[in-house]
């Protein structure tokens, strides 16, 4: 949803041929709910960010260095709408979403800093919310007590190589993230797929360290979305291990235009298995539905409604919702939750 | 004195004739002042920051969707020009000044976000200072130990509406925050005025619960002023409740062109009554001058000279100075202060 | 490094011939490096941040007020690419990098706010590194215990002054920190020098008080360079004082032009002598060499190589490297180090 909406015009330092080719974009999205959210008995009305897409600010740039090779940078941070908080929600750092320095050629593009993985990119692909919102599958993805998230999330020390772009829809990627002394910092993934006219598929594996980096967590996930026009239907199988402990993650979703906006629905099943007394072993549900209702190419009005279904002995709760499971109470709790919002980008 | 000075050409995304209505600034505020302030027998000098306008870094911008609707967004983070800290002054928050996304049309506004509260506004109209620097009245407004200053300040989880403006002069504008579980947090708002041709008459009406949300703080408050072109007299009255406590403040003040500039001054009283042994009970007063040199629109030099007097068991002081008031020695101690600063926004 | 990429046309609030004259700059580098280091028998391989230049995000601007008198301000911010925070490491704040309004004209330029001293801007000058990555000459300057290094750095609350630039190639600048309380950040520093065609000579001192503002930590130092066309020697001496501990170091570099780019190599011996028992006692050296390739004026590519050998007392260790030299065990502890990166302006 992200798009580069203000070019400024470079100055001074080169020719006019490359004045047209090289730019500095300020961009950002201004996204804001107003969310009822229920967890076992507890409720909670709340002004909220990020329903549709999360709140940002941020400055990127390109300089083309001719020959075909071009540099880029990229500064990412998070805005929370609700109370004016920057970077907190994805790590703590101002510009946490993202900093990289790149340079990008016929050979593909290589991009140092901070960054989201490309296994965490690939699962997003398949998820109408791009976990985010009430929708957001992410939820039901768990650590399995590794400590670790990284290889669903973003990564400090990263350095990362994406296959070029004309490869005929086929596409490309890995990264290393450094852990630099903390094992939960150390991580690989890598990811491939095709994307051309109505049909995507994608494949991703990762592997992230524990804090004493003895054990791994793996994840290990396939995608694919077929666009019928009227509607795309998509899944998303991931197996995410640890130890002796595993997740089987299903989702399946759709889109469909309708109006001047689009309807999607998306259904993901999570079975955590392994060993005993581990706190989220069950196979728990989550049911998300919305409308976005477009403005403009720039602004949306949305609505969401989820259900999230505990079971077993897992603790899951929708995002925002107030956090009533984590006691034994919560075994079999229910989480709900809906909105209505807008989500301006510029 | 926040001015939009920059705008960016929006590129690509909309048609022409948006193009000319859509726009993004980049805009901000550098104040810093030499100051020389004195409580009681302790004196201070110090380069400080904000002596007449608050120092900021900010971004907005607005998009023009067709049948008088507009989408708008703001960010504004406070930037404390002696130390390059931002945000912290005004809550914590990098953007703690203002996050807000918002639909406005024939309607008026809706605002979500975090934001000034109206009441806060409708105060600072009538205050030449604007609740900023030497000669900030908002020095003498007490919380009342309600442990709560929303309604004087700055609210997350806002929800606001104001009027059109197409309204013959009157305006009015609520504002509604929500808890989210935290008593203090959870506040409304009420303004309504009159400005046309010379005459400025407003009211406001505020509420907020302490941190158990058994009992509310209150602020009722008028202000008037008049425009003879030579001078600009103005006042406001405000009484701030609390439990069996209560506080009568009136200020009167007058804003005079001199030259190239503006000469201004105020003074305040701020009665408190109640409860016994609360610690700001008395009737303080506060008298401030300045005179504001303008270089240009944007640039300013300007110097303050301010006395406040507590008095009974009231220990408030001068924005900047050395606290010694705090402790039984600074009943009825004198606060002082005089300072030349330099102002420039952008 | 830093360079005004990017003018901002300003719209609306003066009048065309001053639209050209004034202007609003975002500005930025983003740097990030694969480093090796090695101190004693510890290694570390890393993606870290700024080995050539430090990353960094800013906003500056000037106004021409007429008749030869300018308004600026200056917002600048570290970046940490390997990681996304911000600020924190140049000392906290946000813009700790430099925050400032200033005024200028024919008797030359005030400044007010968060800056760099001039004695380290001499410094910096007489260093290829310039203070930063591998090679900077930086870690081998001490603050001798005084608890303070504000005449090395940056400093809060500074007011500073420079000499008009049109005085035939000579210059000057002194600054003044309040320490308002805090003995530490109580400093004063200044610097004279000439620079035309290929001479550059300058000098500086600087002194700053300890914690208990009853000690002044004294630097005193000057530098000389000439530029041949194919190489351009340079070398510097500074005398860092406090109490009976002395600091003497020599740096002795040069840079030469070498196809696309730039070789450079420096030599720096630090003789710290004084009291018994100070934990710097010795003569440790640094020798530092380094390429940058550049693919435009804004993009290059860059490699490092440093050598730290400590004596006597000392544990000084290069700029990212792991620290064991702070035991009994890292007497006379060697730290070495090699990078690859690349640096991109904006």
């Amino acid at each position: 949803m992200k798009k580069a909406l203000i070019a400024l015009a470079v100055l001074g330092l080169t020719g006019g041929a490359a004045v047209a080719q090289s730019s500095v974009t300020l961009f950002g999205v201004l996204d804001a709910d107003v969310k009822y959210v229920k967890t076992g008995s507890l409720t909670l009305k709340k002004l909220d960010s990020s329903g549709l897409n999360t709140s940002r600010f941020g400055v990127r740039g390109t300089e083309d260095l001719g020959g075909g090779l071009k540099a880029g940078f990229w500064l990412e941070s998070e805005v929370n709408t609700d109370t004016g908080v920057a970077g907190a929600a994805s790590g703590g750092a101002f510009w946490a979403r993202r900093t990289t320095v790149s340079l990008s050629g016929d050979f593909g593009e290589v991009r140092l800093g901070r960054n989201k993985s490309v296994s965490r990119l690939h699962v997003e692909d398949f998820d109408p919310s791009a976990f985010t919102g009430l929708g957001n599958v992410g939820v039901l993805y768990s650590n399995l007590g590794s400590g670790n998230g990284t290889s669903f999330g973003r990564a400090d020390n990263q350095v990362s190589y994406s296959l070029p772009g004309n490869l005929g829809g086929f596409y490309g990627a890995v990264d290393v993230s450094a852990g630099e002394g903390v094992g939960t910092n150390k991580g690989i993934a890598a990811r491939a797929g095709y994307k051309a006219g109505p049909l995507h598929v994608s494949g991703a594996y990762a592997t992230t360290s524990n804090a004493a980096d003895t054990d791994k967590f793996k994840l290990a996930s396939i995608g694919a979305a077929y666009d019928f026009g009227v509607i795309r239907p998509a899944f998303s199988y991931t197996e995410n291990k640890y130890q002796a402990r595993k997740q089987e993650i299903l989702t399946v979703s759709a889109t469909a235009p309708l109006g001047q906006g689009q309807l999607w629905g998306s259904y993901t099943s999570a079975k955590t298995s392994g060993e005993v007394g581990f706190a989220t072993v069950g196979t728990p549900k989550l049911l998300a539905l919305g409308y976005i209702y477009n403005l403009s190419k720039r602004t949306a009005l949305y609505t969401t409604v989820a259900e999230l279904k505990n079971d077993g002995t897992t603790r899951f709760i929708l995002g925002g919702s107030p956090a009533t499971v984590a006691g034994a109470a919560g075994l079999g709790a229910k989480s709900t939750g809906f909105d209505v919002g807008i989500r301006h980008s510029f």
